[in-house]
């Protein structure tokens, strides 16, 4: 099959910023697996006011589980698109499921077993990355053409800004002192996260990469380029927890292809 | 070695209660790490009060990290002596790598790459057991000897009733609507932990036992001794998410010594 496998459509989010392509850290979770897992594909990249016409025009089915604040079906991307089977699926876990389902010979995603203690670790995950909200909603937003800008400006003022009784993204992006205290919260969460690897395990599962790698990399991903490679706050990231954050990021180095 | 193995020395807390003998879901995390290894120890039955001093005149280190709120080394339990190797340690997590490392021959707990991921999975599973606190807190005074009891309440006003500026174990227990509502939150907690799951394994890791299991194990043994095995409260928690948790404690009764 190897041979004459067509390449597989894959849904992401374009970028504005000189010298940034990929960005968000829920696609790059599906690029790392197929860029790992060396299945050929091309980027389709889109709009976010565009996602759900894109993807509806296309015969996509909304996300299987998420939903809209009103409890309507919504779009969301990462999604691909395999032409070699004709199957469309959405959320980058399932997209694991599917690529290590359907291309079983390639390099595994999520080892044998492990499936159920993947998604513990997702969830996790979550609490500790929270601390980022505040300033990633604001240099998101730098990333992000004027069209997208936009619509996520909107719709953060109908989920987190109304949860935080804030008016703006500006207003909640932490300033002086706060900025320190909040910083500070990141970097203990990435500790957080960090204790649960020995440190001289340069992957979650040890020697051996798997999804959760991934999950960890593009979430690094999207830092790097919201804050820039040289930047005083990605070289700060880079260097915590002895350094395993940017050591990471350097291990998946080739499989980085984000065109 | 196995020939010749000296019993571990396996100190647990006790009851008072009619047919309970273990019943703390921690120190149930290794009875179960003992039992399915098949390695053979004795219990040291402890109460509250006189785990510090036991410990101490045993000449065991307190646990590693955890620590009382003034910062001062804390004691608890689970801990093992193995005099095979001359070595104790404390925490069911670190006891299950130490049996691991050094009895490799026998089942394995926690299988090669997946520590981290069992870190993840404990750290993932505390937001979901938190609703069964303000019930649990007082039906484990019903198992606990009174010299415990008076210990474990007097500890309770200094941490959780503090937090939740309530006098007493009485005052947090949920009554009438409200006991409607807090057990509904812990059957949607355990409904989350069913989700990282395939229905039709039978353990986190599928068909291979983990120490995964043990931890929902012992969290689960825990709520069959303080409800009682007939109670209307335990079989509705053995009936919930397709009657997975209930046949999860059957599937592990052949490792539920607890003498």
């Amino acid at each position: 099959m190897a041979e004459t496998l067509k390449p597989l459509v894959f849904y992401d989010f374009p970028s504005k910023k000189p010298g940034v392509n990929a960005w968000n850290p829920n696609t790059w979770k599906t690029r790392y697996s197929l860029n790992y897992k060396g299945i050929p594909y091309k980027t389709i990249w889109v709009e976010y006011p565009d996602v759900a016409s894109t993807l509806k025009a296309a015969g996509i089915a909304p996300h299987p589980t998420t939903r809209k604040p009103d409890g309507s079906p919504m779009y969301t991307l990462p999604v691909i698109v395999d032409p070699n089977t004709g199957t469309s699926v959405s959320d980058s876990l399932l997209i694991a499921d599917y690529l290590d389902k359907t291309y079983p010979d390639k390099p595994i995603l999520i080892p044998a077993g492990t499936r159920a203690l993947h998604e513990a670790f997702l969830d996790a995950l979550t609490p500790n990355f929270y601390p980022t909200m505040r300033f990633s909603m604001l240099k998101i937003c730098e990333i992000l053409n004027p069209r997208s800008e936009a619509y996520i400006r909107e719709a953060r003022k109908n989920d987190v800004l109304k949860m935080l009784n804030a008016a703006s993204i500006e207003d909640v992006y932490p300033k002086g002192d706060e900025a320190e205290v909040e910083w500070k919260k990141f970097e203990e969460g990435m500790k957080n996260v960090a204790k649960w690897m020995d440190s001289n395990d340069r992957f979650v599962m040890g020697d051996t990469i798997s999804f959760a790698d991934f999950v960890l990399g593009g979430f690094l991903q999207a830092n790097k380029k919201m804050w820039g490679e040289q930047s005083k706050e990605w070289k700060d990231i880079a260097s915590w927890d002895g350094g395993r954050w940017g050591r990471l990021l350097e291990d998946l180095q080739k499989y980085d292809r984000d065109d």
